[in-house]
C-alpha cells in the first residue's frame, strides 16, 4: 500500500483523497492544508489520515510515499520541488507549473532523482479519450488532418490564471496524447470582457509538423456549457461530445476526396455508417491514481508524465505571449520523447 | 414593375429569379446564361423572360432596368462594372469582387453614376438576423463583448476561392450590419487539409476598436452540418442555431459581473430566463429582392449597399493574408459612415 | 411507359405527377381535378399532360393505364372501384377506404380483375424504414418486444378525418410492414380538446400473437414536432427520429436478461456499441411510383399492396371504436398471407 | 430540533439521512436496518446517530419525534401504521402503500392521532413542479388540455412492483398536485418483455372530469433514458425535459383555435415565443425534509399529504387493474378536499 501525503483540501484535494481510499493500492497517510475548516471537513472524510496544517512537515514525513499537490497553481512548483528533494514520488495539479522553465527544472529532477513525477490530466484517463486514442494509434481515421475543440462555459471565473491556463489546458494534454506530431507555431488571440479579471476567452491555433492543425476555443462567459470537439481524419472523423451522458464519442465514416473520374465533380464526398462505440465508464480519476501506484511500484513513466506536463506548459505560455501581440505566431521548439 | 436581367442560372441565379417573380415589385426580363442547359432549365420556368446567352447584350438592354449577377467570383467585378456604365442598377453575389480595389472601384461608379449598386448578403434578411439586429441596437445585450460563430459541415468544396471566401463572408456580413465598432485587425490560420483543393478549414479572430472580439470557425470538411453562434453581452446572451427548424434564436439573461459584496465570492454570475422570440419567417431572398425595388423606386440605399459589400472584401482579404503568416495579426482602417 | 391518370391535384396529386414525370418508367398522362385553379397549376408544371375537371372521364380514358388516386379519403372508394371496374390499375392515397368493408371489396375486386391495387404508405420506402425492415428480418434485433412511437406536432387539423386517421395510419403500416407477428387487440383513447373539431390526441395500445406489444402516440396539438419511435429487441434496440437530418436510424446493444450468476443481480444489463447506418437518399415517392410501375408490369405483388392497405384500416377502426369506450379493447380477426 | 429516526439504509435511506442532517431544522437520532454492512455505513456518515437493527425498537423510542421510512413498498403499512400508533409523525417512501385498503387506513390513523402524515413524493418539490404548477395555477397555460409523459430508460428491474408502481408514481404524483379535475377513468397496457419479471412496459390513460387527459408512458427496456412530459392548454404549452441541464421547463405561446375569419382555413395556428424560465436550483429532498418538519411544528397539512398519497395508489391500483383486461376501462370515484 502507497501511503499517499495530499497537499490541499480546498476544491480539488478531496477527490484526490476519495480515488486514493477508493483505489485498492494506496492509502490517505496524511493531508496537510493550512485552513482549519478544511482540516475539519478532511477529518470527517478520512478518520484514519492523520492531519497537518503544515504542508513541508507532511512533505518530509517518512511514512509518506508520495505526495500529490492540490494548491494553487503559483504553489505547485515549491511544492512539486520539496517532494522531490525530500525523496517523495509526486502527482501535481494540471498546470504542472507557472513557467515553462520551472516545469522543465521539476522535469530534471525527478529524472535525476529517479522519481515519478506525474501531472494531473485527468482527460487522458476517462473512457471517451482512451477510446479515441485508441482508434487513432490504430489508423481507423487515417491522417489526422484536425482537432478543433469548443470548451465554454458560464463561469468559474479564475483570479490567478487566464482562461488558456484553466480550460485550454485540457485539450492541450489530450493533443499531447493523441497526436504523434509535433506543434511548431501558436497564434492565439483572447479577450478580457470583465474589468479588472483575466481573459475569459480565448481562441488558439496550433501548428503541427505534418500539416495537421488544432484550434481551441475557450471561455468562461458563454451563456452555455459546451464542451465539443471535432477531429478530422482522412479515413474517419470524430464528435467527441462530453456533455452528452451517453454516446460522447461518435465516429464517423464521412469525408471528401479529389474524385477519379474525370466525368465527376472534382471532389467526391463519403457519407458512410456512425459508430458510437461503448466506453468504459471507469472513474477517471481512479485509473489515474492506480497509475500513479504502478509506476511508483515498477519505476515505469506514467501515461501523464513530467515530459507531457512540460509540453503542455510550454504550449500555455506560447499562446499567451501570442494573445499579447493579437495573434503573432509564436514558434515552438519541442523534444518529443518517442512515447 | 422593376425589370430584372438576371446573369447566370447555375446554382443560385434560379433562386433570385423565382424569388423576382414571387416579389410582387418587380419581374425576370431578361435571364442569360452561355449554358444551353441553363437557358433550357430557364425557360420551363420562366417562359416569359427572355433568354440569351450573351450576358453583354443583356446588360445594355433598355428594356432591363437592373441586374443580378450571379455568375463565378472572378466575373462579378467586369459584370458589375459593364452593368453600371450601361445605368443600371446591380445587386451582386457575395462576395462582391475578388479584391478591395475592385469593390472599392464598383463603389465608387455606382456612387458617382446615382445607381444602386447591392450585395447580395441573403442573411441580413432572416427573420433570425433581423430579431438579433432588433435585440442588440436596443441594448437589450448591453455591450457587445463578442460573436463567436462555427460554421462547418461537409462539402462542398469550392475550386476558385477558399472556405473563408465562401462560408466565413456570411458571418462578416453579419457583423458589419450587427456591429456598431469598427475592426482594426484580423488574424487567422487555415489549413488545406486535401491535396491541390484551397484551404478549407480556417479559423479568424477580428479585434473591433471598442475591445468587442469576434471569431469565425469554417470548415468544409467537418463530420455534421454545424451553424452556431453565440454572442456575449453584459446584459444578455445569445446563441443563434440555423439548424434548428425552430427556437433559432435563444436569448440568455445571463452572465458574470464583479462582485459587490466583499464577503462573497469575487465574481458573482446571473443565471436568468431564456427566450426564444418568434422569428418572421418571410423569406430572405423575398425580402432582399423587394429591398432591392425599393431602393431602385426611391433612391434609397440598400441595408447591405455597396460599402458594406467593400468591407467585408476588406476583411477577407486581410484574413486571406493573416493565414499565409500563421496568424500575423493584419491592421485595417475601414471607414464606417454611420447607418 | 405506363400511361398515370392523377385524380386530385391538391396537396398531394402534384407530388405523385412530379413523381411519376421523373420515375423514368411512367408518364403523367391526364390530370383530373374539379378546381379551375388547380388545373392552371397542373398546366403550368405538365404541358404535356390533359388535363379535365371530370375525373370519371379520366378514369375510363383508354389512353390511361393507371390512376393514382389523391382525392379526400370519403371519395377513395367510389373512384378506386370506377377505375378497377374500368381496367385500370390502381394506387390509391392513405387510408385505403373509410370502412373496413369497403377496403376489403376493393381488395376483392383487384383479385378478380387481376389488377395492381396499392396503397401510398410512403414512408414504407424510405430509407430509414428499409433499413429498419432490414435489421429486423435478418435478426438484428432479435426477437422484437414492442414498437412505440411518438408522432405529434401543431396542426394540421383534418376536417373528415381524426388524427387516428390522420397520423397513426402511418405507423400502422410500417407495423404492418415490419412485424411478422398478428395483432389480436386494440385499445385506444382520444380527446378533441377544441370543441367542433375531430379527435386531435389519441394514444392507441396494440396486442400482438406473439406477446409483443405497439404503442402509437398521436396529437395535432403538440407544442413541437416529434418524430420518435422506439423499438425493442431482445438482442438490439432502436431509435428512429425522423426529425433528425442525419443518423435518423440508430441500433443500439444494449438490453436487459435475468442473471445466470446467483451471487450478482437479478438482471444484467447490456450497455454495447450504438450504430447509425448510412440509410438510402433516394426519394421514397420516386421509389414507390418505380414499385407501382414494376407490379403493373410484372404483375408482381407491391410491399403496400390492398391487403396491407385493408388490414391497415382494420387497425384504424378498431382503434376509433375503442376510443368510443374509454380504451375498451377491440379484438381484431386478421388473416395475414406470408409475404 | 425534531429528532428523526431512518427505517431502512439502502438505497434511498441514505439521501434522506443527509438531506436532514442538511436541513437546519432536524437531526438523524436514529438509523435503523437489519443489515450489517447498512449501519456500518450508517455509522460512517452519521457518527452522532443512534444505530439498531431493530426498527420496532427505533418505532418506539421516545427521544425520536418523527419516523421516515424507506423500506421495500411491502413493510411501507406495518412500519408507517406502527409508528402512527406509537404517536409519531411519517414520512414514508412512494408508493405508500400496496394497496388503497392500507394507504386508506393510514390516512385515517394519522388523521384520528392528529398526526403528520406525508408521502415522499419527491419530484413536487423540484424547481421544475414547482415552476409548472405555479403558470397552470396562475393561468398561463388557460384550460389544461392534456398531460402526455414518457418515462423511460434501461433498467432498473424492479422484483417486488411493476413499472407503473415503479415509474408511473412519478407522474400520478405530479398530476395529483397540478390537476384540480378529478379522474374518473383508467385505461392502461402493458407487456412483461423478460420471461419471469414484472411488467416492464406500460402506457396508461387517465380521463379527467373537465375532459382533460392523461397520458404516462413507462419502459425499463428502453435505450436511452428520456424523462419528457408535453402539457398541452388553450393558451400555452409546456415541454418539461428533466434530461436537460439547463432549461428543463420550456413554455410555448403556441396553440390552435377554430377560425373567425369565414374566408380563412376552418383552424387557426398560434406560433409565439418560448420562454424557458429559470428554475429554483434548491435540492428537492431538502425542500421536502423542510417541509415535513414545518408540518410537524405547526400542526400544518403538507402538499404531498397521506391523502395525495392514497389518491396515487388508487390510480396505481386501478391501472395495474386495466392491464389485465388488455386496456378494459377502471371507473374511479376519487374525493377530492379542496388543496
Amino acid at each position: 500500500m502507497i501511503r499517499m501525503g495530499i497537499a490541499g483540501y480546498g476544491y480539488w484535494g478531496p477527490n484526490l483523497a476519495r480515488a486514493v481510499s477508493e483505489s485498492g493500492c494506496a492509502r490517505v497517510e496524511m493531508i496537510a492544508d493550512q485552513s482549519d475548516a478544511a482540516c475539519a471537513r478532511a477529518a470527517l472524510r478520512h478518520p484514519d489520515a492523520r492531519l497537518t496544517a503544515d504542508i513541508q512537515a507532511m512533505i518530509v514525513d517518512p511514512a509518506v510515499d508520495a505526495i500529490m499537490i492540490a494548491t494553487p497553481v503559483a504553489t505547485h512548483f515549491e511544492l512539486a520541488r520539496a517532494a522531490l528533494r525530500a525523496g517523495k514520488h509526486v502527482l501535481v495539479e494540471k498546470p504542472m507549473a507557472e513557467t515553462p522553465a520551472r516545469a522543465a527544472e521539476l522535469v530534471e529532477l525527478a529524472d535525476k532523482k529517479g522519481l515519478v513525477l506525474m501531472v494531473d490530466h485527468t482527460f487522458i484517463y476517462t473512457g471517451a479519450v482512451q477510446e479515441i486514442t485508441r482508434l487513432i494509434k490504430k489508423g481507423d481515421l487515417g491522417q489526422v488532418y484536425y482537432y478543433d475543440s469548443t470548451r465554454v462555459n458560464l463561469g468559474l471565473f479564475q483570479q490567478d490564471v487566464n482562461v488558456i491556463w484553466d480550460l485550454a489546458v485540457h485539450d492541450l494534454a489530450i493533443l499531447d496524447h493523441i497526436f504523434d506530431a509535433k506543434p511548431v507555431a501558436v497564434s492565439a488571440s483572447s479577450a478580457a470582457c470583465i474589468k479588472g479579471s483575466p481573459a475569459n476567452m480565448a481562441h488558439m491555433s496550433i501548428y503541427y509538423d505534418d500539416g495537421a492543425m488544432a484550434h481551441l476555443n475557450v471561455n468562461w462567459l458563454a451563456p452555455v456549457k459546451i464542451r465539443q470537439t471535432l477531429i478530422g481524419g482522412s479515413r474517419r472523423m470524430i464528435i467527441y461530445d462530453d456533455m452528452q451522458s451517453s454516446e460522447k464519442v461518435k465516429v464517423y465514416d464521412r469525408g471528401a476526396a479529389p474524385s477519379d473520374n474525370p466525368y465527376e465533380p472534382r471532389m467526391s464526398y463519403r457519407l458512410g455508417d456512425m459508430h458510437a462505440p461503448a466506453l468504459s465508464s471507469k472513474e477517471a480519476l481512479l485509473s489515474e491514481v492506480q497509475e500513479f501506484v504502478r509506476c511508483i511500484e515498477t519505476g515505469g513513466v506514467p501515461i501523464t508524465d513530467g515530459h507531457s506536463g512540460l509540453r503542455v506548459v510550454e504550449l500555455l505560455d506560447a499562446a499567451t505571449r501570442s494573445t499579447r501581440q493579437r495573434g503573432f505566431p509564436v514558434e515552438l521548439q519541442q523534444e518529443r520523447v518517442a512515447s
